[in-house]
Protein backbone atom coordinates (compact mmCIF):
# COMPACT_ATOMS: atom_id res chain seq x y z
CA UNK A 1 0.00 0.00 0.00
CA UNK A 2 1.65 3.42 -1.04
CA UNK A 3 0.64 7.07 -0.54
CA UNK A 4 0.36 8.76 -3.42
CA UNK A 5 0.08 12.51 -4.20
CA UNK A 6 -1.60 14.41 -7.11
CA UNK A 7 -0.72 17.77 -8.02
CA UNK A 8 -3.04 19.04 -10.55
CA UNK A 9 -2.41 23.26 -12.00
CA UNK A 10 -4.46 24.60 -14.33
CA UNK A 11 -2.25 24.64 -17.80
CA UNK A 12 0.52 27.65 -17.71
CA UNK A 13 -1.48 28.64 -21.46
CA UNK A 14 -4.95 28.78 -19.37
CA UNK A 15 -6.54 31.39 -17.17
CA UNK A 16 -6.86 30.85 -14.17
CA UNK A 17 -9.80 32.92 -12.40
CA UNK A 18 -9.00 31.43 -8.99
CA UNK A 19 -5.36 32.36 -9.05
CA UNK A 20 -6.57 35.68 -10.82
CA UNK A 21 -9.45 36.20 -7.52
CA UNK A 22 -6.87 35.15 -5.31
CA UNK A 23 -4.24 38.05 -6.38
CA UNK A 24 -6.64 40.54 -6.40
CA UNK A 25 -7.85 39.59 -2.96
CA UNK A 26 -3.51 39.25 -1.61
CA UNK A 27 -3.61 42.73 -2.83
CA UNK A 28 -6.63 44.55 -1.31
CA UNK A 29 -5.10 43.54 1.69
CA UNK A 30 -1.96 45.06 1.20
CA UNK A 31 0.33 42.27 -0.25
CA UNK A 32 2.05 43.93 -2.83
CA UNK A 33 4.47 42.40 -3.82
CA UNK A 34 2.38 39.24 -4.32
CA UNK A 35 2.35 38.21 -8.51
CA UNK A 36 1.00 35.48 -10.94
CA UNK A 37 -1.01 33.50 -8.63
CA UNK A 38 -1.65 30.00 -9.56
CA UNK A 39 -4.74 28.08 -7.37
CA UNK A 40 -4.94 24.04 -8.40
CA UNK A 41 -5.61 20.17 -6.36
CA UNK A 42 -3.20 18.67 -4.29
CA UNK A 43 -4.80 15.07 -3.20
CA UNK A 44 -3.64 12.53 -1.27
CA UNK A 45 -4.37 8.64 -1.33
CA UNK A 46 -3.50 5.40 -0.33
CA UNK A 47 -3.81 2.83 -3.33
CA UNK A 48 -3.19 -0.77 -3.15
CA UNK A 49 -1.57 -3.04 -5.80
CA UNK A 50 1.54 -3.31 -7.23
CA UNK A 51 1.96 0.08 -9.36
CA UNK A 52 0.28 2.52 -7.93
CA UNK A 53 1.47 5.71 -9.81
CA UNK A 54 -0.05 3.40 -12.99
CA UNK A 55 -3.17 3.63 -11.16
CA UNK A 56 -3.10 7.18 -9.89
CA UNK A 57 -2.67 8.02 -13.53
CA UNK A 58 -5.48 6.10 -15.30
CA UNK A 59 -7.80 7.94 -12.13
CA UNK A 60 -6.51 11.31 -13.17
CA UNK A 61 -7.78 10.47 -16.87
CA UNK A 62 -10.99 9.29 -15.83
CA UNK A 63 -11.86 11.57 -13.24
CA UNK A 64 -9.10 13.99 -11.20
CA UNK A 65 -7.72 16.09 -13.71
CA UNK A 66 -9.21 17.62 -17.25
CA UNK A 67 -6.52 17.43 -19.71
CA UNK A 68 -7.64 20.08 -21.56
CA UNK A 69 -6.82 22.79 -18.57
CA UNK A 70 -4.87 21.16 -16.32
CA UNK A 71 -1.66 19.21 -16.45
CA UNK A 72 -1.26 16.62 -13.19
CA UNK A 73 2.06 15.10 -11.41
CA UNK A 74 1.92 11.99 -9.57
CA UNK A 75 4.14 11.52 -6.65
CA UNK A 76 4.39 8.15 -5.08
CA UNK A 77 5.78 9.23 -1.51
CA UNK B 1 11.59 37.32 -6.82
CA UNK B 2 10.98 33.61 -5.79
CA UNK B 3 8.34 31.34 -6.43
CA UNK B 4 6.34 29.82 -3.37
CA UNK B 5 4.48 26.55 -3.59
CA UNK B 6 2.05 26.77 -0.83
CA UNK B 7 0.39 23.39 0.31
CA UNK B 8 -3.14 23.39 2.07
CA UNK B 9 -4.49 20.26 3.16
CA UNK B 10 -7.76 19.78 5.62
CA UNK B 11 -6.18 18.91 8.95
CA UNK B 12 -6.05 14.95 9.99
CA UNK B 13 -8.62 14.88 12.49
CA UNK B 14 -11.01 16.68 10.52
CA UNK B 15 -13.80 15.20 7.71
CA UNK B 16 -13.08 16.17 4.64
CA UNK B 17 -16.13 15.83 2.47
CA UNK B 18 -14.21 16.84 -1.20
CA UNK B 19 -11.83 14.26 -0.43
CA UNK B 20 -15.16 11.38 0.35
CA UNK B 21 -17.04 12.38 -2.70
CA UNK B 22 -13.91 12.19 -4.66
CA UNK B 23 -13.22 8.65 -3.30
CA UNK B 24 -16.69 7.46 -3.26
CA UNK B 25 -17.05 8.52 -7.35
CA UNK B 26 -13.33 6.56 -7.72
CA UNK B 27 -14.95 3.36 -6.26
CA UNK B 28 -18.23 4.02 -8.85
CA UNK B 29 -15.58 4.14 -11.73
CA UNK B 30 -14.07 0.76 -10.42
CA UNK B 31 -10.73 1.72 -8.81
CA UNK B 32 -11.75 -0.30 -5.27
CA UNK B 33 -7.66 0.22 -4.61
CA UNK B 34 -8.01 4.09 -3.21
CA UNK B 35 -8.31 4.59 -0.14
CA UNK B 36 -8.20 7.63 2.64
CA UNK B 37 -8.63 10.36 -0.06
CA UNK B 38 -7.88 14.07 0.95
CA UNK B 39 -8.19 17.01 -1.10
CA UNK B 40 -6.26 20.30 -0.98
CA UNK B 41 -5.13 23.44 -2.67
CA UNK B 42 -1.56 24.07 -4.16
CA UNK B 43 -1.15 27.88 -4.84
CA UNK B 44 1.96 28.95 -6.47
CA UNK B 45 2.88 32.67 -6.55
CA UNK B 46 5.96 34.84 -6.59
CA UNK B 47 7.41 36.73 -3.77
CA UNK B 48 9.19 40.17 -4.01
CA UNK B 49 11.33 41.03 -1.52
CA UNK B 50 13.88 39.57 1.24
CA UNK B 51 12.08 36.89 2.60
CA UNK B 52 9.07 35.22 0.69
CA UNK B 53 8.48 32.76 2.81
CA UNK B 54 7.69 34.67 5.81
CA UNK B 55 5.62 36.87 3.55
CA UNK B 56 3.69 33.63 2.47
CA UNK B 57 2.91 32.43 6.21
CA UNK B 58 1.41 35.87 6.50
CA UNK B 59 -0.77 35.26 3.36
CA UNK B 60 -1.68 32.30 4.42
CA UNK B 61 -2.81 33.20 7.69
CA UNK B 62 -4.71 36.64 6.39
CA UNK B 63 -6.34 34.99 3.17
CA UNK B 64 -5.36 31.38 2.47
CA UNK B 65 -5.61 28.88 4.88
CA UNK B 66 -8.31 28.34 7.60
CA UNK B 67 -5.99 27.11 10.75
CA UNK B 68 -9.35 25.94 12.54
CA UNK B 69 -9.22 22.99 9.71
CA UNK B 70 -6.24 23.53 7.82
CA UNK B 71 -2.62 22.42 8.08
CA UNK B 72 -0.56 24.76 5.80
CA UNK B 73 3.10 24.09 4.16
CA UNK B 74 5.49 26.73 2.32
CA UNK B 75 8.35 25.67 0.18
CA UNK B 76 10.32 28.54 -1.64
CA UNK B 77 11.30 26.83 -5.02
Amino acid sequence: MSRVVITDMPRAEVLDPQGQAVERALRGLGFDDADRVRVGKRIELDIDGPDPEGAARKMCDALLANPLIEDFHVEVV
